[in-house]
């Protein structure tokens, strides 16, 4: 299953670097597979996995923050495996070139 | 919290409707507090009992749909009680009149 | 075409609803069919009418602020009229009974 | 501005990346700075530079689909140059390390 989601604090003013990198160091050390991206991060794990990690972000988030703002886009597939690089070079092979990523 | 989702199977057509009313049998019938819209459903409850409907909704389009794309948005704000009523009622407070729900 | 959005300043504090209060004033007056929920307004009007209406809010928003969140989700479906009453009246045909709204 | 757009036609099957391979054409040819990911592409662009890329994305699909589904959040924030590359970056000296792109 590939999870695309990202946290967004309400009222910390408009840098969000220092909450999006308390964010990130607990993807980072979660141990599964992820990309970053400007938007948001792609996880690809099971639905406990991933919901599990998602709340642990949103938890770490919300000891210091009044409100946030989680978006999740899900795209569950069955019997597909490392869609987090397949999706993308599927693409790529229809259209014999490399994009940028 | 609030959090408002839509599951979309991809491949069985363009009408939705059948797919849709199993997922709002769900919903209807889980007692939890919701809202549909003509583009998702807003339930109001804890991570737990949001999290759980949701994936009670994915596993039964799961048993005859082979993709599925699921959208969840979450506002998460402390000590907020009734929020899904409460927060078009403010905003319609402030306008001094009322919209269109 | 069907479209919900929401926009959401970021770094004004918690409470949004001054905020929401411009936009939805927008929306209400500019004529367009629209239905308002919790968690975003849902629009009904083709390309060019949702894009200018999405960005008149946009630029009133960010006349006062730093950074806004903005979130848009198109159902975009040939020959398909008052969609924003007939989705949901189809899919409560097919349950045989009304849902929250 | 910072805008991560998805499209997935309704109705097509669950293989998507013929579809997605034409968007992606008009979006690699279209000479905006783009980042692909599984999930979806980030653009950097003005208001109009962005929309005007998506209609063509959206027109291109709509000559042979009957539904599509798009997905938009932008992240629009004042005088900020380069934050394709700028906002990972940031959080990355904030983490003293590299993340997975």
């Amino acid at each position: 299953m590939l999870t695309e989601f990202s946290i967004v604090p309400i009222g910390v003013g408009s840098s969000l670097s220092d909450k999006l990198a308390i964010v990130l160091k607990i993807i980072d050390e979660s141990g599964i597979t992820y990309r970053v991206n400007p938007m948001g991060t792609v996880v690809e794990g099971t639905w406990e996995e991933t919901m599990d990690l998602i709340k642990k972000c949103r938890d770490a988030l919300m000891e210091t923050e009044e409100r946030i703002i989680i978006n999740i886009k899900i795209d569950d597939r069955k019997s597909k495996h490392n869609a987090i690089e397949e999706k993308i070079a599927s693409v790529e092979r229809k259209l014999g070139k490399t994009l940028k990523k």
